[in-house]
C-alpha cells in the first residue's frame, strides 16, 4: 500500500512543525518552499542592524529535517492549488496530495499603495534585512561626505512606519547602532542630526500588549532618542522622504515599512472567502470549509480565538497549529473525527534594546532587565540549531560588552564584471 | 601647517597595511575603496562552499582602522587618477593628494572572451562567492527533481578552470561538501553522478609550488574523487557546459573561472606601459617611474624579484609593500631618498581539504596533517579581527567534527514584492 501523501506548503514555523510532528508516521511527507532555508524571523531585525550574519538565523530546511525518512523537501514556488484535482502546482511541476497543509504565511502589505511598495524597505525577508542594512550604512557613508546640511539630515533620518514589535525592535537596535557604534566610525560627523522616527496610526506602540508595558517601552525608546509620532499614518513615500496623512512631510533617506502584513495571495486559489488581511477563514479544526483533507495554518489562516478575535499572526500560533494539523491528519487516518485547535497563549515579549524588554504572560507583566533576560533566554532557546545558538550567543555577548556591530557590511550583488569600473568593456569583446 | 595628504586607493591587504603603518605619523591619510569592507580573500572559497558566513571574512574598513585619528575612510569607486593635477577622481568627487599609494588590486581575467565572462562564475569577490554557493546548491535541488539522467549529470558537474591555489582549494572544499554533507540532504539522489573537474593548462597543479608538493596534492584530490585534466584550457562556456581547446566538451551546469586574474584597468590612467597581466611596472622603490610621490603596490604593481620574475600576486607581497610604501613616504618627508623594496618570502601554502595541506617555506617542504595544522593556524592568525578568529574557529571545529556546512543558503536578492508570486499586481495598483 502506498502511504498517504501529506503535502506541506511552506517551511516556516508552521510547516516545519507540522513536518516534525509527522516524523515516524506511516505517511509520505512532501514539504515545498520557495527558499531552501527556514528563517528565524524574530531576529531578522538583528541582521538588518548588523548584529547577526544571515547564516545565524537562516537554516537549511534539509538540515533541520535531516534523518526524517518519510519526508521529501522540494525547492519551488507554489503557484496554485487545485482542490478538485488534489494537486499543488509549482514552477517546478505538479505535486499531488492526499492531505494538504497550507502554511504559506504572509507578506508585507502596502495596502495597494504603489509609492510605498516602491520607496520603502520591508523587514520580512532575509533579502529585506540585508538590503536594509546596506542601505542604512550607505546613507552614513554619503552623509559623511555631504556638504549640504539639509541633505545630510535627510540621509541620517530613518522613518519606521508601524509601531508593532518589529518596528519597535528595529528602532531600538538602530538607535543603539547610531549611538554606540557608528560615532566611532564617523568621528567627524555630527550625530545630533541623526533621527529615528516611528510613525504609528494608533495612539501608542505595541497594541497587542498591555498599555502599561507599551508606556514603559515608549519611555525607554524616547529616553534613548527615538521619536514617536502617534495617530498618524505614512501615506506616501519617495526618494525625498514620507508624507503623513495630515499632510506633514518628513525628509528621510530610509523608510522602513513594518505597518502591515497580509496573507499571501495563494489563499485565493483555495478560498473565495477572504478574512481580514486576506486570511483564509477555516473551521475550528483548521480544516478548510468543505475540504476535510486541507488544513490552513499560521499567518494565512483566520481562526477565531476564545475572545472571538482572530488569532494573531505570531510564531507560537503557527507552531501549535502545525502540530495540531499534523496530529489531526494521523487521527483522521485512524477513522476518528478531527478535533478543534486550542491555542495555548504562552505570552508575548518584545525588546527595546540593551537591558530592556517587555514581557506579558497571562496576567503576569514585567519589563526592564529581568524582562530582557527572559527575552534573551527564550529567543536563544527557540533558535533552530545548536550551532546557531552558540554563534548568536557569542555575537550578543560581543555586542553587549564592546558595543559593536561587527557585520556592518554594505553588500549588493552587482552585475558580473562591475568590480572594475574603469573599462568594463571586457564583457563585450 | 597642513599635514601632508597621503591618499590610498584600495583597502585590500596592501592599502590596509599602508594605512596602519601611517598610524600616528604627521600626515593626513585618506583611504578610498568601492566597498566598505576588507575582504579576507584566502578564505573566500569557504563562503563559496557554505562553511563561513560573509561577516566572518569581511570586516568594515572603518572598524579595522578605528581610532586612527589621522585617517579618513571614503566609500567610492575610483574612476581615474590625474598625475599632473595630483588628483584622484571618484564617483563621489575628487580627492587631491600629496602622496599617493595605488593598491587597487586585480580582477578576474577572462582574456577578452565574452562567453567565459558571461557563463562562468568567478571566485574573487564576496558577491562571487555568495552567487556560487547559491548556484551550486540550486543545481542539487534541480538534480533531485530531474528525471533525465544526462541532465542530472550535467547539473551535478562542476568544472573549475584553473589549477592554482584558489581552484584547488575550492575543488577540495566542494568535494567534501558533496561527499560528506549533501548525501544526507538528498538521500534519493545518486551521488555517483557528481563530478568535480579541474581543467589546468599546465601539466600539473600549483605551478608556484615544488613539483613534489603538487604531486602530493594531486594524489589527495584524486583519491577524494576530484578529476584532473592537464594540458587543456577552457576556451568556451555556455549554459550547457564548456569546450576545451582540443574540442572536447564537458556538460556542466557550474563553471568556476579561477584561471586568471589581471590588474585593474585603473592602471591605464597612471601608466602607458603595462606589464604582464596589465600590471604597472614600477621602480624597485615601488615608485611609479617619473613620479616620486606615487607608489603602486600589490597585485597592480609589477616589481621584479631577485630571480628577475615579477613578484606574485599574493597577500604577503601586498602587505609588505603596503608597509614599505608608507614608511618610504615618511622617509621622504624627512628629506632622505626612497629605499628599494625587498620581499621576504615567508612561504606559501594551500589546503586540499580535511587533514591535508601543502606548505613550503624556503627549502622546507611538507604536507599532510602537520601541513594542514600549519595552514589552519596561520590563516586563523591572519584573520583580521579577534571576533572573526573565534567565529571561524568555531565554524571549522563544527565542520570538522560533524561534517556539516551549516550555511547552505540559496540567497539571491529578488525584486521587491517577488516573495508573493501568485498575484504580484500589488505594486501596480
Amino acid at each position: 500500500v502506498t502511504p498517504r501523501r501529506v503535502v506541506i506548503v511552506g517551511a516556516g514555523f508552521g510547516g516545519l512543525n507540522a513536518a516534525r510532528a509527522l516524523r515516524g508516521a506511516d505517511v509520505h511527507v512532501v514539504i515545498i518552499d520557495q527558499h531552501n532555508y527556514n528563517l528565524f524571523q524574530p531576529l531578522l531585525y538583528q541582521v538588518g542592524s548588523g548584529m547577526l550574519d544571515p547564516g545565524e538565523i537562516a537554516h537549511p530546511v534539509r538540515s533541520i529535517l535531516r534523518g526524517q525518512r518519510n519526508l521529501e523537501v522540494r525547492l519551488g514556488t507554489v503557484t496554485g492549488i487545485d482542490l478538485a484535482a488534489r494537486m499543488v502546482t509549482t514552477d517546478k511541476g505538479d505535486v499531488s496530495y492526499d492531505s494538504l497543509i497550507v502554511a504559506a504565511g504572509s507578506v508585507t502589505n502596502h495596502f495597494g499603495n504603489a509609492a510605498l511598495a516602491r520607496s520603502t524597505n520591508g523587514l520580512k525577508t532575509l533579502d529585506d534585512a540585508i538590503r536594509l542594512r546596506s542601505s542604512v550604512l550607505e546613507c552614513f557613508e554619503r552623509a559623511d561626505e555631504e556638504e549640504d546640511e539639509a541633505e545630510r539630515r535627510r540621509l541620517l533620518t530613518v522613518v519606521i512606519a508601524g509601531g508593532g514589535p518589529t518596528g519597535m525592535e528595529y528602532a531600538g537596535a538602530l538607535m543603539e547602532l547610531f549611538t554606540h557604534v557608528l560615532p566611532r566610525d564617523y568621528p567627524h560627523l555630527d550625530f545630533s542630526a541623526v533621527r529615528v522616527v516611528i510613525v504609528e496610526g494608533a495612539d501608542r506602540l505595541l497594541d497587542s500588549f498591555h498599555p502599561q508595558l507599551a508606556a514603559r517601552a515608549q519611555r525607554t525608546l524616547r529616553a534613548r532618542g527615538v521619536e514617536l509620532v502617534f495617530g498618524r499614518r505614512v501615506v506616501d513615500a519617495s526618494e525625498a522622504g514620507v508624507r503623513l496623512d495630515d499632510g506633514t512631510t518628513l525628509d528621510a533617506a530610509t523608510v522602513v515599512w513594518t505597518a502591515g502584513v497580509r496573507a499571501v495571495s495563494l489563499g485565493g486559489s483555495i478560498s473565495d472567502r477572504r478574512g481580514r488581511l486576506d486570511r483564509v477563514p477555516v473551521r475550528p479544526t483548521l480544516q478548510l470549509p468543505g475540504q476535510d483533507d486541507v488544513y490552513v495554518i499560521g499567518d494565512l489562516a483566520e481562526v477565531a480565538s476564545r475572545s472571538g478575535e482572530p488569532l494573531p499572526m505570531l510564531a507560537p500560533v503557527a507552531i501549535q497549529q502545525g502540530r495540531h494539523a499534523a496530529k489531526t491528519i494521523l487521527v483522521q487516518m485512524s477513522g476518528a473525527p478531527a478535533g478543534p485547535f486550542r491555542y495555548l497563549d504562552k505570552g508575548t515579549m518584545a525588546t527595546v534594546g540593551r537591558n530592556q524588554a517587555v514581557v506579558q504572560v497571562g496576567p503576569l507583566r514585567y519589563s526592564g532587565f529581568v524582562g530582557w533576560l527572559t527575552w534573551l533566554f527564550l529567543h536563544l532557546l527557540y533558535i533552530v540549531t545548536f550551532r546557531s545558538k552558540v554563534m548568536v550567543l557569542l555575537n550578543w555577548g560581543w555586542n553587549y560588552l564592546f558595543y559593536d556591530r561587527p557585520i556592518r557590511l554594505i553588500t549588493s550583488p552587482r552585475a558580473r564584471g562591475a568590480e572594475d569600473p574603469v573599462t568594463p568593456q571586457e564583457t563585450s569583446p
